[in-house]
């Protein structure tokens, strides 16, 4: 960089650093929300958690923002920005474009009638009136296409919708690696329904003292490698994980007496989060790098440690007997091969969040051929209950007896998230792909697991997605960690494999 | 309000309510931070607290501020306004003047050094080495004194620093309440000192388990009217209270297994806080009228709560036999006739936080008069042990071994807190005069107290100070409830009265 290109960048980074600490206090603000604030001040909190985002919103779109964006885009400036410059640029630019285009009135109807649409659809689900629903939907839809008509269209309308949440991702891709999954799933799962040999699953019905539940979390957890000197674990009623910087990623658990298996396997979900989090290079703090490439990854991480780490066989030949002895009563008479197909038993259910690691990505493909159908293919709002039932009945062989277990059940639409699903999804095919590759490069990666040595698979993975942060996209880490472009076989292969065997077919 | 103000008016309370919003959630970062925050963490916080601290003391001495200043100060608009309204744009202007008039390359430099001296203070203590803080102690009172002379010095020198802890308190007033004070407590220590009658304190000296403590010390919060609602208890190394706003108060407690008063007196103390600011009228939220009006007045509900009401005779009558039943193996044998004088022991000792209610007010007197020297007579700070030491030979007939134990002990004026430490005693002073008044207001209080019917304290004390906030000034305060001038002769009365009792004198 030339003198002038420094003393520039160095103001720019100070903008960008502001803004990454306005981050940083309103994320706070929510942990606290969820975590134990007390109920009488949450009105005035949430007045102050408006205030703060209306305040840091205004830098995000300053024109002293668009002055360094314009600045730093220059060929000549560009070309002496090294990389990880060029991407903090980018970032800037793309959250400065998303929201400059669109006029402030239409953001400020969009925050109104979103927060309201979620109250009327509260009220739908509980009454099982997709018809109350409707009009309000409809409304979001129509905006969100507005504003897909601002930031322009990538490929087709609802590509743009998608690369919200996963950067470059497009449907043509999607149709690809998710007509491939949903073909080799579908069989699968009705082969598994057929199958009479089903696990025994009473004896998770017992009562499971909510404090050994948190020992054993606790030790999950440190052995995973989640630093406790950068985190803390609180409770809230829905689990989840915060990076507030690198040093400082929360995460938080819900106990259930009558389910051990729930705050045990939403640690291991949290808890791959946090790892991610707590790897970022330090170089990247105070940028908007400093946090996961995307929705996707981030959720990869997740399962990786939930479901392929956390469900696998290895795991619980190393950790079952742990188990046992925080819960001797209730699992002495209880064999780890029991325990082991327990745990991963498959039923066709109707609610995505209550579905199992197979059966959950057929709930997601559902939804996202239905929003690609909204976006791109004209499919209006009150027919979306007939097509939601048809698809349950193709892909999972059952049918909702009513909207409220059907097209009502998610949040997400309400709050105008369309794009959203799809992430929950490739975070499985991501994270089968990556243990794909994790297993040629440490080949004692089986024994690893069964001896508890976990670290080594931290230590990997920081070196390989980690540290990069947002410095590279989803595609680039795929990339570069797996030697390939998404691949749903990997997924594919990994669940056959697995099921079969479980369910002996 | 004619329609030109109105509106002025209410662009004027958004600016102030933003202001107040970045004070909520510095606060909460602040009292994370003292709680339970990752250390790895602590680095990048401090800077957020820094960035969002700049960026609201921008708005603070903003021209914007200043036009709406000089516009509501204006004779003709000023009549237009209601007394709350007045007193908003006073406190805005307060700190818009002290701020502005002082060169912003000033501030920084103070709070450079600021935070340097208090490294240095730290090591010198340590180290017992007042030379090596001397040279930057005088800086300190240099740089005070030049920016008394920005902010105009009000009466003498040292008034200007008074008003910052405790507006329109004088030196003259102060030299004369500290004074007859000191006349009569001086005298009253000497013949505690010379007593043979006292208390027993021995049995103090046991493990007093935690889990029982923590019981106690909420079961007692919720007795005084804490509301749990709006507020919560945790742990940090120094107890405080803090208010992010009325709904949401909190305070922390610290349990020591080896001193069962500590954390329980301690409770008092923080509840007595956090109940004022609970009860400010929620008509004053997002003005900076939201909280208490002066240190010295919010001292004295934590202190009349703490030590009034804490360690009187009548409240033990009724918490007593709760505290044995905590414990019943170390206090079982021990009658509350004992117990009552052990928590109201005077010991003469070096330490100010270590002192008790009596001996308290002597450590504070000293204090004033040495910084009083400093700032109006012309007292060197190189002379500052020697000076300590003679008032302490003098008030208190002991005299500090060394500076660690003397003029070194405290951290107020290594952080350039001058001024500060007279509220403690003048909360003192508010809270035996409060209290007289009372007692006559409510014929029955004793009877209350020895019942365990707190409420009606705090709804009187609602009444006529917590839902004030900061609409009206301590002087105010104090007339309006007692109908007179501060007088020390009430804490003297207080104390002559309950340890004459005590030491049987
Ligand atoms: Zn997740
Ligand atoms: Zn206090």
């Amino acid at each position: 960089m030339n003198n002038d290109v420094k003393a520039k960048w160095e103001a720019f980074t100070e903008l960008v650093r502001k803004i990454t600490a306005y981050n940083e206090a309103i994320s706070l603000m929510h942990w606290d929300l969820r975590t134990g604030a007390p109920r009488k001040g949450v009105e005035l909190r949430s007045g102050v958690i408006g205030t703060l985002s209306a305040e840091q919103f205004k830098l995000r779109v300053s024109d002293e923002m668009g002055e360094y964006i314009d600045y730093f885009t220059r060929p000549e400036v560009d070309g002496q920005l090294d990389d990880t410059a060029r991407r903090i640029v980018k970032e800037c630019k793309k959250d400065y474009d998303e929201n400059k285009r669109i006029p402030a009135k239409k953001i400020e109807e969009f925050s109104v009638l979103s927060a309201h649409t979620q109250t009327i659809w509260e009220e739908a689900k509980a009454n099982n009136d997709f018809a109350s629903f409707e009009p309000n939907l409809v409304k979001i839809v129509d905006l969100l296409k507005e504003f897909i008509g601002y930031w322009g269209v990538k490929g087709t309308t609802y590509d743009t919708l998608l690369d919200k949440y996963e950067p470059e991702l497009t449907v043509a891709k999607l149709d690809e690696v998710f007509g491939r999954l949903r073909e080799r799933l579908v069989p699968l799962v009705a082969a598994i329904q057929a199958s009479p040999n089903k696990p025994d699953t009473t004896f998770l019905d017992q009562i499971f003292e909510q404090e050994q539940q948190e020992k054993m979390g606790l030790f999950i957890l440190g052995q995973m490698g989640y630093d406790f000197d950068a985190g803390r674990l609180d409770e809230s009623v829905h689990p989840f994980a915060i990076g507030l910087n690198s040093g400082d990623v929360r995460i938080t658990t819900h106990y259930l007496q009558d389910d051990v298996t729930s705050a045990l396997f939403s640690s291991l979900h949290e808890g791959g989060h946090a790892l991610y989090e707590q790897n970022i290079s330090k170089d990247l703090a105070g940028t908007p790098l400093a946090t996961g490439t995307s929705m996707g990854i981030h959720e990869s991480q997740s399962r990786l440690w939930e479901n392929i780490i956390g469900r696998s066989r290895a795991f619980w030949e190393r950790y079952y007997p742990d188990l046992q002895k925080h819960f001797p009563q209730q699992l002495q008479d209880v064999s780890l091969d029991d325990f082991y197909r327990a745990v991963n038993r498959v039923e066709n259910s109707l609610i995505r969040i209550e579905s199992d690691e197979l059966t959950y990505n057929l709930h997601i493909i559902i939804r996202y051929e239905i929003e690609k159908m909204i976006f791109n293919e004209g499919l209006e709002v009150k027919d979306l209950p007939k097509v939601w039932n048809e698809k349950y009945r193709q892909y999972l062989g059952i049918t909702p007896p009513n909207d409220s277990l059907g097209v009502l059940q998610d949040v997400h639409w309400s709050g105008g998230d369309f794009g959203y699903f799809a992430s929950y999804s490739l975070g499985n095919m991501y994270a089968a792909q990556i243990m794909n590759t994790m297993k040629k490069e440490l080949p004692e990666l089986d024994q690893y697991i069964r001896e508890g040595n976990l670290i080594p698979i931290k230590e990997w993975l920081t070196e390989k997605i980690y540290r990069f942060g947002k410095s590279r996209t989803p595609a680039e880490i795929i990339m570069q960690v797996t030697g390939e472009e998404l691949n749903p076989d990997y997924l594919a292969d990994y669940l056959e494999e697995k099921y079969k065997e479980i369910y002996k077919l």
